[in-house]
């Protein structure tokens, strides 16, 4: 018999195929058409082939724009939003708009030509989370946006394009996206009725068993969380609260580093490198909003995460327009499978 | 400049690309791989390569499961919900879930092996329009389920799959799904502000202009919403408000037919035979809610709709995980070429 499930965050219904599931081997991997090498503009010795850089992290002495990087951070080629400009927000008739204003970054994680970030070392992957905290930051202080959107597509089916070389991105945005709406205002409603935090609450449920925990590190969890909309979807959460990932501690920078990096290891391992997507759900930018007692509210109730949704199946129109997903995978047998793999997560490769 | 749109009705925003606007030139049609139609088993003569029929619109004295029909309807072959069984609601720790207790049913649009339903005459679509409201009339008699998710997919990029035979789709889920409840307290917002319906209001002030209109029928309209998510994204609406697709009068029906007809063909000219989903937002089932008023608000302030999506571009990961799309054709463009492309609508073909 298929499972509803019900998303505690935003209410969203799921149905769970519990019987015929689909195992990793039923997932056929879409080919990739990489661009050559020669042809990156990542890698280092190519910065002349990108727009400046906003920063680096570089070795001491080394100019900007040159080699002797380690993580690089740019603008968008392709950005798809302007950042010079004012909003004007304004209506037309009944419909409200404003100019496309905001930021777009992209993250170069390791000077190296390397694809997917499962392959670099976790300390690579902790200097690329600290340039990304120092730029959600600093655009933080822009008056013109309310939310950083830090993701990470990995794969040409994820949205990655040709060029095979690790990196993120980061939009910032002069609207708070709609998902992360739904999710304050699902947090918020809890809060209401028990007075604590639903993720808070939802971590100390999952730690008690392990049914659907694929990782339980010092300061951070790896989960398949109940409802997923897809096979193996992952969600990463910090075990203290916090409604902003800028409040991150270094000890717990450290180990989502370490962490992520095993989860991309372990679905590498079990998928056959899959492509996948990586998304930053955290608190909006701290001012520009009317309400009084709006901020207090968030910092109780909301509390940040990363969702990772591998993309192994084709959305069919249901679930396009009806926000009713069906996810042939149960969670509990995705999170048996990355647990059980027999991975080697070493820290010095690369 | 790209520009930031706001969708009226759920507040999602939506980044237009209003530069380097891509055109219908711009979009590869995926390439399908289909099913010989000698294995289609909605062809006229295969009736016993599926379930028994729910219905079918037949020739007098034609038997059941039998050839003779030009509509017939079906349980799915591979239901993603279980029709026999009690809905079985329950909590599991702080999560809710129950059975996986639904309807899924097909509509065989035609009995000859033709993929899109635009190459059918108007008065097979017609039917096959009739023969789903009749369904979904006899659906919303069972007090487990509370909506009628009515859709259609169109090409394996769309989830069709591989047999090229047009035909919808019908799901009937305890459950009303995310996108629908997001709409219609979107829709009671506007209301509870200007005691209007909302699609009304946007009805009136789209026809007042052909900026993003595409069809003007004498009972529908057919435009390209101002806050598209997708390139030629179409919404299909009554001009006479109701809530639900159940009150359509027989008139309004014969024009749902003709101008779904136009649209169909229009894409399909301008887009080179796109795939496409097409899905049906009415008010959910008119029992199982607790909330004594619940109904009569819908009424006032709900409006039926069709939304059509062809399926262009990949949806990468930022949007997926954010509910911030781009769209990189502007809907004034995309009702522009549908408007302008000179098709022959005949009602006699097939």
């Amino acid at each position: 018999m298929p499972e509803l499930r019900k998303d505690p965050l935003i209410g969203r219904w799921v149905i769970i195929a519990t019987e015929r599931a689909r195992r990793p081997v039923d997932f056929i991997a879409p080919h990739d058409e990489p661009l050559p090498q020669a042809d990156c503009p990542f890698c280092e010795g190519k910065e002349q082939d990108t727009p400046k850089e906003i920063m680096a992290i570089r070795a001491n002495g080394s100019q900007a724009d040159r080699p002797g990087w380690s993580v690089r951070v740019i603008p968008s080629i392709k950005p798809v939003l302007r950042i010079e400009g004012q909003l004007g927000r304004r209506a037309k008739g009944m419909f409200d708009l404003m100019d496309g204003i905001g930021a777009h970054e992209v993250i170069v994680e390791t000077p190296h030509h390397i694809a997917n970030a499962a392959d670099l070392a976790v300390e690579q992957i902790h200097l690329s989370l600290q340039a990304s905290m120092k730029r959600i930051a600093d655009l933080q202080g822009d008056p013109r946006f309310r939310y950083g959107l830090w993701f990470k597509n990995y794969g040409q089916t994820a949205g990655a394009g040709r060029i095979q070389h690790a990196r993120s991105q980061l939009i910032a945005t002069p609207v708070t996206p709609l998902r992360v709406k739904e999710e304050l205002l699902g947090a918020r409603r809890y809060f209401e009725d028990k007075e604590r935090c639903l993720l808070c609450d939802l971590l100390s449920q999952e730690q008690a068993s392990p049914l659907r925990v694929v990782i339980n590190s010092t300061h951070i969890v790896a989960l398949c969380p109940f409802a997923s909309r897809f096979p193996f979807e992952l969600w990463i959460l910090p075990k203290r609260h916090a409604c902003d990932i800028g409040a991150i501690t270094p000890q717990e920078l450290e180990d989502l580093a370490s962490v992520m990096k095993q989860v991309w290891t372990r679905l590498k391992s079990v998928l056959d490198d899959p492509p996948y997507n990586c998304l930053l759900h955290t608190a909006p930018f701290r001012h520009g909003r009317g309400k009084a007692g709006y901020w207090k509210t968030i910092e109780d109730d909301y509390h940040w995460h990363i969702e990772l949704i591998p993309r192994l199946t084709r959305v069919a129109g249901f679930e396009w327009g009806s926000g009713f997903y069906i996810n042939p995978t149960p969670p509990e047998e995705a999170a048996q499978y990355l647990r059980e793999t027999p991975v080697e997560v070493t820290s010095d490769k690369t």
